[in-house]
C-alpha cells in the first residue's frame, strides 16, 4: 500500500461477534423460563433477517435516521407473531431487544485488536448505534478509540457516508484507512469510496458453512482471523 | 441522588489536562530551535485567549459548524503578529496546531479515570474535535468508552445540544449523567438541561492562583481531584 494506514475501521456484526448464537443463547435465557420453546437459531435468523429491509427505509429516505437499536425493536415486533410469541409484554420485548447489546466475540478478536492497537487507531464502523457499541465494548474487552459508524453518519452502510464520516473524524484521507469486514459488499463499498480493503473469514457466520469463507471479489488483504491479519500487517 | 448516575461526561481542557504549561513547553520545542525567544506561557495565554470568541461565531450561526482544530488554526493566526512571529510557513503553523493534540494530563487524572471506570461509562464532552480527543486519551491513557461532546452534537458547549446529545448517545436520560468539570460556568449549563454537576478544583489552571480553587454556584459534588471524586463517589 503506497499511503500508509493509519486507522483500521471494523465491521461488528458477524466480523466481531458471533450474533447468531449469541441471540440464540440470550433469548432462550429470557424466553424458556417463561414456558417458551421455539427453535431458538430460526429465531436468531428471522431477527437478522429483517435487518436489511428495516435499514434499507433509512437509506432510501423513507423514514428518518433512527438508531440500529429502535429496528431491532421494529424487526422484534414483525417477527414474533411467526413465533407464536406475540403475547409478549412491552417490558419483555424491551428486554428482548437488550440481547443485541450481549453478543460474543469470536475468540481471535480479543488477542487480534490487542495486537493492532499498537500500531493503529482503531474504531467499530458498524450500522449499530454509539450505546450498543459500547456495550459489546465493555462486554468483550475491544480497545476502541472512538465510536463510529451509522449513528455519527446519520445514515447506514453501505452508503458512502458512513465510511467517509468514520475518516473525516480521524482526520485522515479514505486512502489512510482499511475497512476490516468479513462481508465483500461492504468492502467494495468501503473501497468505492477510497478505503483500503481488508476480509476476515466468517466461514460460519450464518450457520455452519454459511458464512464468507474468502471474499467474492478483490480486496487488499485476505485474512483467517484478525491474529493473522495483524500478522500480514507485521504489527 | 435518586435517580442512579451511569455515565461520567468530562470537560477535557483544563479539568483533564494541564493545557498552559503544555503549550509552552511545545511551542518553544518547535519555535526556540527556530531562533524564537518568547514568553512561552504569555504565547499560551493569548492563544487559549482567542478560544471563547471564536467558539462564538459558531454558537451564534454567524459561520457554520467546524471542528475545534480549525478554529485553534484561525487563532494561531490571529496571534502570532502580535510575537513577531507571522513569518512562519504554513507547515510550521500546522506543526504548531498539533501541540494541543499533546496536552498532558494533571497527575490524579489517570489513577482517577481508572477507578471510576469500573462503575461508570465514561466519555469526554469537550469542545475538542474527536481526533484531538483521542489523541489526547492516547498520550495520557484515558479510558474512554466514547467520544462524545461537540463533533457528534455539531455545537459548542455551553449550548444545551451539546450535553444532551451526550446523554442521547449513551441512551440516558439527562439525570443519569455527571458532568465533571473544573469551570462552573460549564457545570450551570450542564445542570440547565438536567445533569448532575461535579466540580474539580483546578486553582493553577491559567497560572499560579488563576484557576477554580472551588464553584461559584452549587453542585453536587465538590471534588479536589478525580481521585477524591471516585472517593466521593464511594467507587
Amino acid at each position: 500500500m503506497a499511503v500508509a494506514v493509519k486507522a483500521l475501521f471494523f465491521d461488528v456484526f458477524g466480523t466481531l461477534v458471533d450474533w447468531r448464537t449469541s441471540i440464540a443463547r440470550e433469548v432462550k435465557a429470557l424466553l424458556e423460563p417463561r414456558g417458551y420453546a421455539l427453535d431458538w437459531l430460526a429465531f436468531a435468523d428471522a431477527w437478522r433477517g429483517e435487518y436489511q429491509g428495516a435499514m434499507e427505509e433509512v437509506r432510501t429516505g423513507r423514514i428518518g435516521f433512527r438508531k440500529l437499536d429502535v429496528l431491532h425493536r421494529r424487526n422484534l415486533h414483525l417477527i414474533l407473531p411467526r413465533f407464536d410469541a406475540d403475547r409478549l409484554t412491552e417490558n419483555e420485548r424491551r428486554d428482548l431487544n437488550m440481547v443485541w447489546h450481549r453478543l460474543d466475540a469470536w475468540p481471535d478478536v480479543a488477542g487480534g485488536l490487542a495486537q493492532l492497537r499498537r500500531r493503529y487507531l482503531l474504531a467499530p464502523v458498524s450500522n449499530g448505534n454509539i450505546s450498543l457499541m459500547v456495550d459489546l465494548a465493555r462486554h468483550n474487552g475491544f480497545p476502541w478509540d472512538a465510536i463510529l459508524g451509522a449513528e455519527i453518519a446519520g445514515d447506514y452502510k453501505p452508503k458512502p457516508r458512513v465510511y467517509l464520516a468514520a475518516a473525516e473524524a480521524f482526520d485522515l484521507s479514505p486512502d489512510q484507512c482499511l475497512m476490516v469486514a468479513a462481508h465483500t459488499a461492504d468492502l467494495m463499498a468501503a473501497s468505492a469510496v477510497g478505503l483500503r480493503t481488508a476480509h476476515v473469514a466468517r466461514p460460519n457466520e450464518k450457520g455452519p458453512g454459511r458464512g464468507e469463507a474468502k471474499p467474492s471479489e478483490p480486496v487488499d488483504i485476505g485474512a483467517k482471523s484478525l491474529e493473522d491479519l495483524a500478522t500480514q500487517l507485521a504489527v
